[in-house]
Parts: C-alpha cells; structure tokens; sequence
C-alpha cells in the first residue's frame, strides 16, 4: 500500500496554515481581541421563511406518509424548476441539464471525473487554490496562467491548447469579473480548441455592473462549451448547509450528460432533503428580499474596506461586484510577513495572497462577508494605526 | 477535450435499469399494484427525539448569535465524541482518526484519492457494485474474487497481492456476515501483503449472531490495516438526510491522517450542520431505544420473508445479521429473467442479481426494509401464486 503522493506535494500556503498561525498567536496573546477579514465565511443568518421551510421539511421526515427516503441523485425537480425559472429562464435549459448537489468546492473538481484523465487544465494563478488542490488530488495535468495588474486578473488567452479552462467570475480571490468582452474570447478559445470551460459563478450575487453578465450563457455560443457552477452559500447563508447546483448544456456534447448521469448514480447520493426544501424557499418573494438586502449589506460593506485602504494609501482591485478585496501589500512585504504584521499590529486575520498562486505573493485577501461590527472595528483600527 | 470512457464502459445491469424496466411495465399496466422489495431504502420515519434536534438546529441558523456557517472540515466535534463514547469506547480512538462525512456511497470510493493510483485493488462478486464503478471512474485497477455458496459468499484469502482489499459485512447484497475466523484470516493477509482493508459495516446494527463481530476493530490488528465505514442511513433513517462516519487508524500509517486531512480538506467541505445535530441525537437513551425496535421490525421482516421462500423452495441466504436476503433463483432462470417474472406474475420488485456482479446472475437480493404492510401483502403474494 503507497499513499497517494499528490497529498503530501501541499505546501505550506494553505488556509490550514493560516488558522495555525492564529492559534499560536492566541495562545500567546489570549487576551487581544482578534476580529477576521479572512475565511470567505458569511455572517447573516438563514432568513425567516427559509427557516420556516426546514422546520416544514423536518417534519415530514417525522411521519411514514411525508417521509423521504433516498432523494433524486441529482437533485429534486421541486429544486430543479425553481432554480430553471428565477436563474435561468431564457437559456432554455431542461431538468435533464441541471444538477443538484453538496457544495462547489466539490463540485468544481468532482466534475473533472467527467472527462479523460489525460486532459489538459488551466487555471489562473491567482486561483481558488481547491482547483489546483483537487487537479492534483485527482492526479490531472494542471497549468497556470499569470494574471497581475497588467492584465487586470484576466489571463492573456493562450496560445497552447487546453481541454479544460477554469474560470472563476465574480473570482476569489481577485473580486474582479469577467466581463462580455473576456467571456466572448474565452469562449471563441474554446471553441477552436474544443475544449470546456468550467465556470464557477457562486457569487454572482454581487454582480452590479453593467458590462459584467450574470451567467455565462448569456454569451452565445457558451452552451456550447460551458458548464457553470453555482451555490446557495453566500447568497443565502448556507455555508453550514451545504447546498450547489450546475448546469451541464447537451450542446456540449449529445453524450455528456449521459456520462455524467452515470458518475453521479455510481459517486453521489444526493443533497439533503432539508437543505434542498430550504433552498427552494431561496426564491419566494419574502426570501428574495430579504437576501437581496443581505448582499447589499456585505456590498456596502466591501466598498468600506475598499475607501479605508485605499484612503491610506494601498492599490485596492475587487470589491465592487464581489465581496472579496485584493489589495497589494506595502513596504515590499511578501503576503505572509503581511499576515504577520496585520495579526500583530492590527490584531486583523488577513489571507496571504500566496495561498492563490506564486502571482499572489505581494497581494492578500480581505473579505467583506463579515459583520458589520467586525467590519466598522478593522476600519477603526485600520485607521489608527495610520494615523499614529 | 474528451470524456472520460471509463463512464460509457457501464453495463446494462445497473439499478437504473432495474428502475426503467419498472417504468416501462407500470407504464403498460398502470392498474397494477407494484410493491418493492428491491432498492434498500428505509421505510421507518425518523424517530422523535431526532427531529426536536434538528428543529433546534434549524433555529441556531435563524440567529446571528448561534448561526453556523462552514463547519469542520471532517466533522463537528460534538458528533465526534458521542461517535467514539457510543460506537468505539474500547479502540481508543482520537478525534484525528475519526471523520464526519455525507454518505459511504461516496466516502467508500472517495477514499481512493488516498492511496497511489496505481493500487491494485479486490473486490468480492458479488459486491455492493459502487466499489467497482467508483474505481472504474477514478481509473484504478480493481480486480473480483470469486463469491458463491462453496466458499459461503466470502472470498477465498487470494495468491495475488493487492493492495486494497474492499469487504463488505454484514454484505450488500448477501447479507452474509464475516465472522471472527473470517475476518482474522483476511487480517492476516492485509498485514502480510501491507495491505488495507476497506471495511463497509453500514449494516452493522443488524448484526445478532454471536459469532460476528460488531466492528473490525475487535480483531487484534485490525488498527494496523483497516478503514471502517459507518452511516446513519439504515440505522436512523438518514437516507435522505446524508450522514456517515468513518475511522482511519493512526496505526496503519503515521503519516495516513496528514495525508487524507489534506485531502479532505481541498475536496470536502463538511456534512450539514442539522444533520450533524440529528445524528448526535440519535445516541440519545430514548432514540437509541425506538431504533433498537426499528431495527428489530426490520429483521422480524427478513425472517418472515426468509420463511416465506424456504417454504416455496427457494435456497436463502443473508436475513439474519442483515435486511437482504440473498436468494437462488429456480427453474434455471438467470437473474433478469427472474426479475421479469416476479414483477409480471406477482407485481414485486427484486434486485437481479447480476446487478452486483457477474456470480449473481442465479441469484436475486430482497431488501426488508420495506413496510411491515408491503412485506406482508409480498408474502401473501408468494404464498398465494404458490398455491396455484
């Protein structure tokens, strides 16, 4: 028996070092009060007429008649068409296209069992790490493509030819989005290239900008060779809940979603009946509001932090139709002597940029999913610190 | 890109097979009464106690004080804990070695992502045939050991070396058990070969006999080479809900648990916190006392169906330590033949057992987790196409 090797090439820019890096600063300074721009997590509560479906949902576990079994492996129609008519009306998509799951982390690179284990992936560096993570874990051949300032987060298309391209808009951690333009040359590349674009889309919640589409299909031709991925964690506090969803268009391939059904029965029991049932509330009138103000909130939040950095002197990039905030480090600090010096000076959990990618290296993250406490007393710190 | 072919390679002898041919016939026959003995699905509603936990726990999302966003990685240590107290007290077992997760249906293939992709992995045939199709998509090399009524459905220790060793027990679809001798012998091979045993034990609340044991882990070594899956599905009524544990024993390798933190932590992000709360209940004195008398219905069920075909002259096995009874078909019917006349001649759903490898193809699985009412309109239907 040998361990999968992949799992012990990790280095040590992970989230996992993060956390450890703040316990033994607590442990050492117990009594300073450490408040988190770090781990994309949310801060609002489940709102009330979700709440009330999952109390309706539990009980139907509780009697023989309304009981639930195994679900659906790929999701309950109740979910399917409500998420079909409010996020994808026009693309004229069928139940068959869409699927219900447990989350886009594993979502994002369960789908590469989908497709030829010699297939060729890029990815951006900075990236959400898991993608690279899990390409690895999954024994893939992965690539990095360089984004920076000069081309504004959006890698150069390339000239090699890839099978699969990910592309992560609004992006963590950058915040900055694809827009028309981007989407149009990217889809043109894969096109030419045959290849599949996977485009995690899970905050597009936040998208406000007119040039920035709110799915991928909206550009024509992405049937063609876009999967997108999407998840109720940030828009409606399910990150303890565990609730995603993706489409896979027949037009990529008239056999895919054929295989894919095949994965899914063989590697997948479905999502929680609760969570699905609470999920399909997500989109009653009364629900709707009440998220819309919460995204507002995490927005006006964002445009805060970016004010506070920017007004002392940072380059600030995201946080406009995101709630992440890429912000460059002063001084020449590498990301992690950044890290250290916000835990220490500023008691602030920041994320280095190098947990990203190599090009993350004089970046970090903040995000704006916070509290609004949190928020107002890391600008109040923020600032003094500044002003000394 | 390409799909990965490994997912076309799926034969026509799979559950959804079993679910279109149902179709099909129900379609032309939509006065029929079918009823089930085929999918293994619960038919007991989830006992009270359980549900007043997951009431509270949908109402500490509906509050910012007690709302939970992404939970542990591999588990809350609340479930952890009365897992180990209820479940493992005599093993020893750390909180590092045991893993909170959303199912065995994913975690017993998922758990390859540990090993290097060139294992050599067996499988007993039959066999709960998830094993095989989650290798066959991760492109591992999976080999079966012949299972029959010669060697009691439990496979001849092998000349060859591998190194992963999948066993199932009490087994998917035999319900036979291995027993103390069994398990010792394949132990012993695991430890001579530097194996690991993959150990399915989601049925081990059905186990009565004296002779089988409750956990792998009450044979001497066992921590030195075996990985045991649990699941709240068949105990607790969590087939729609989605909760599973499993032990990684820091004996087998000192780095094992580093390595599949890392793992675990870039490809899954945590079971639902309600479930979670729910399944902490379920070690509760008064739920554990209403699922000891679900469980013993559920086994009241085999026997009488164990009954029901020994008197029509069926050779049965499995249904005692287990809710399927594993039984030979007659006349010389091969398993979807006899699928076709249970379901035409007497309205009933059986598994063929080709479904789980090419030595069921004589034999067909019946599940007694259906209702007492539709175990019991089964047996009257037995009896009375007998009597003709």
């Amino acid at each position: 028996m040998k361990l999968n090797s992949n799992l012990y090439s990790f280095s040590d820019n992970t989230f996992y070092n993060v956390t450890e890096k703040v316990n033994k600063y607590k442990e050492k300074h117990p009594d300073n009060k450490i408040i988190s721009l770090g781990v994309g997590d949310v801060s609002k509560p489940v709102v009330k007429s979700i709440i009330e479906a999952m109390h309706k949902a539990v009980d139907d576990q509780a009697n023989m008649e309304t009981f639930k079994g195994y679900g659906a492996y790929y999701g309950y129609d109740f979910l399917k068409d409500v998420i079909l008519e409010n996020e994808y009306k026009d693309f004229g998509f069928t139940r068959d296209e869409i699927y219900i799951s447990n989350g886009t982390k594993s979502d994002s690179t369960n789908i590469l069992e989908l497709f030829d284990i010699d297939s060729k992936i890029c990815v951006s560096d900075p990236m959400y790490p898991i993608y690279m993570a899990g390409a690895k874990i999954l024994n893939r051949n992965i690539t990095c493509l360089d984004c920076n300032e000069d081309n504004n987060f959006i890698p150069t298309i390339p000239k090699e030819k890839y099978d699969i391209i990910y592309i992560c808009s609004p992006s963590n951690p950058t915040g900055t989005c694809y827009t028309y333009d981007d989407l149009e040359k990217w889809i043109r590349y894969a096109k030419e290239n045959k290849a599949v674009i996977l485009y995690d889309n899970v905050y597009n919640a936040f998208i406000r900008s007119e040039n920035v589409p709110r799915s991928i299909y909206e550009i024509d031709g992405a049937k063609e060779v876009a999967i997108e991925f999407r998840s109720f964690s940030k828009v409606a506090s399910f990150t303890g809940l565990r609730c995603s969803y993706y489409i896979i268009p027949n037009e990529i391939d008239k056999d895919i979603n054929y295989y894919w059904k095949n994965r899914t029965i063989n590697r997948f029991n479905g999502a929680d009946y609760i969570v699905q049932k609470g999920a399909m509330e997500v989109y009653s009138d009364s629900a709707k509001k009440e998220i819309k103000k919460n995204i507002d909130d995490y927005l006006e939040g964002a445009k805060k932090l970016r004010r506070v950095f920017e007004n002392n002197g940072y380059s600030v990039y995201g946080g406009i139709d995101s709630p992440f905030l890429w912000i460059k480090t002063k001084d020449g600090m590498d990301s992690w002597e950044f890290f250290d010096f916000f835990l220490e000076k500023l008691n602030i959990i920041i994320i280095p940029g190098i947990i990203f990618g190599s090009n993350g290296d004089k970046y970090f993250r903040v995000s704006a999913l916070a509290s609004k406490g949190v928020i107002d007393e890391a600008i109040e710190r923020i600032n003094k610190y500044y002003e000394k």
